[in-house]
């Protein structure tokens, strides 16, 4: 895809995010900056360009995606710091960095993104104040939000993970799928799926969207699993093998890297079907779900 | 204060709760088990309650308090598994009972209290598909349920507790009462102002019983410091003593348990009255708020 296009979509993406942050001021100056330094830590801004780029393809206008594309940020950005916590996968770095607890503290880091979490919400309400919103509409958009982000959506995922984890129990390719398709697809439908809401899609619309997301998301972490054993570190940012010496069960201990390569290809030829068959166009949307495989970062 | 009004009050409350809690089936059910457990702990379920006799009061009818209700519980109970954590007070017992993180482990109580909290929001948003609901009121409820759980609210108060205590920075008046008012005085200020919105009580009605509430949670607050020190353990559930002997500044260590125990019977002397002044009779929330003072659990 164009470097320079996917670049101008996350500047887009970044100043919304930047825009809803909090000034790092007054007693909880900590908390606060340690939520700051976990959103400006970078990264893609997959969600909410998916969720912006949805929106225009379905012909949305106006501001009210923007407290959305914000919101689905901090819940990422929120999943991460936790994710990273000693108790759960004791990760000191990402994105090259020092993750949130190491440089704050683990308990800090609980409080960051707990405030992340939370902040998402306070986000996402203030769409109901632009002017000459459509309410109905920004009601869908907070349940799909809310719905996707919890035990039915991303913690359910990444809860049966830890899970699994914990109790050294093998986790079988359907229990895989389910962890999959909710830990990081979830949040990706969410994203696709709001962008079509807000814009006022059609109900058909709106469920293919979904169904090409959720699609785009599982592929998308099957090609994770895929780069923890043959990625770069110095591209991905983080170590490479660490699900391995983890003995975790991914998607490629269990079918192999190319088997697992030709699985990632084939969801996201059937999510592009998909897609084109909505009728609707957005060439930088069905480029950027192209990318999403056979990437090397 | 009547100890069968009181009784009938938690029930109710109680059945409202148990009706939103998820059933423990499925992939996620580890995560759906520490969920509930944390909430079924029991509990005084004071902010529903204060919430429901608030709304009461300023002539709510239906159900729309409902899912604000529960959801205030999770967003309480949210806090205190955080709050329980290794990571955070290290508390092995509540109200009697394990902690989660010590019946579920670490990493699973973090994912619990994310879960609770998400879910706080996924309930509330139920009240938009109650019939005939005003759906402006709602919205403001939610601003409210967000603002008051978030940065400059509870979370606010706690991370400057948590800061203050890593950094074993001596916290002078101004910041004891900053966490006070935050920590515990938010979510109560929340309750009565959120069943007063839904209600449709007056601007200034809203405005005053908001500050009845943060004077309640104040001297509430300042109870607990008291009774850290004079309680007894049996019947407040938990150690007693443990602010002195991890150093905590508390109310009661800056201003000694007399000046602390007429402070706190002032504030709640002044909520009375400002609480008689609105015009508007529950004489079961009137002596709910005098009982805060001078309780013994």
């Amino acid at each position: 895809m164009n470097e320079s296009d996917m670049k101008v979509a996350q500047l887009r993406a970044e100043e919304v995010i930047l825009k809803y942050l909090p000034e790092e001021k007054g007693y909880p100056s900590t908390v606060i900056s340690a939520i700051n330094y976990s959103v400006k830590a970078g990264g893609k801004r997959l969600r909410p360009i998916f969720m912006y780029e949805t929106f225009k393809m379905f012909g949305g206008e106006g501001e009210v995606i923007e407290p959305f594309m914000a919101a689905i940020e901090m819940i990422h950005n929120y999943s991460l710091v936790h994710d990273d916590l000693e108790a759960m996968d004791n990760d000191e770095f990402r994105r090259g960095r020092k993750t949130t607890h190491v440089i704050y503290g683990e308990g800090m880091a609980v409080l960051a993104g707990d405030g992340l979490l939370n902040m998402a919400y306070e986000t996402a309400l203030n769409a109901f104040d632009i002017k000459g919103v459509n309410k109905s509409r920004v009601i869908n958009a907070l349940k799909i939000l809310s719905g996707k982000s919890g035990i039915n959506g991303m913690l359910g995922g990444q809860a049966c993970d830890v899970d699994a984890e914990e109790k050294k129990r093998d986790v079988d390719l359907d229990e895989l799928m389910y962890i999959h398709e909710n830990k990081t697809g979830a949040l990706i439908e969410a994203a696709m799926k709001i962008g079509a809401v807000l814009a006022g899609a059609s109900k058909e619309e709106t469920e293919k969207i979904s169904r090409v997301a959720l699609l785009v998301g599982t592929a998308f972490q099957i090609e994770d699993d895929i780069l923890d054993v043959v990625g770069d570190e110095k591209v991905i940012g983080k170590r490479v093998g660490s699900d391995i010496k983890n003995n975790k069960i991914t998607y490629v201990t269990i079918k192999g890297v190319e088997e697992a390569k030709k699985d990632a290809k084939e969801m996201s030829e059937k999510a592009i079907e998909l897609f084109d068959s909505i009728g609707r166009e957005n060439d930088f949307l069905r480029e950027l779900i192209l990318s999403m495989i056979g990437r090397t970062k």
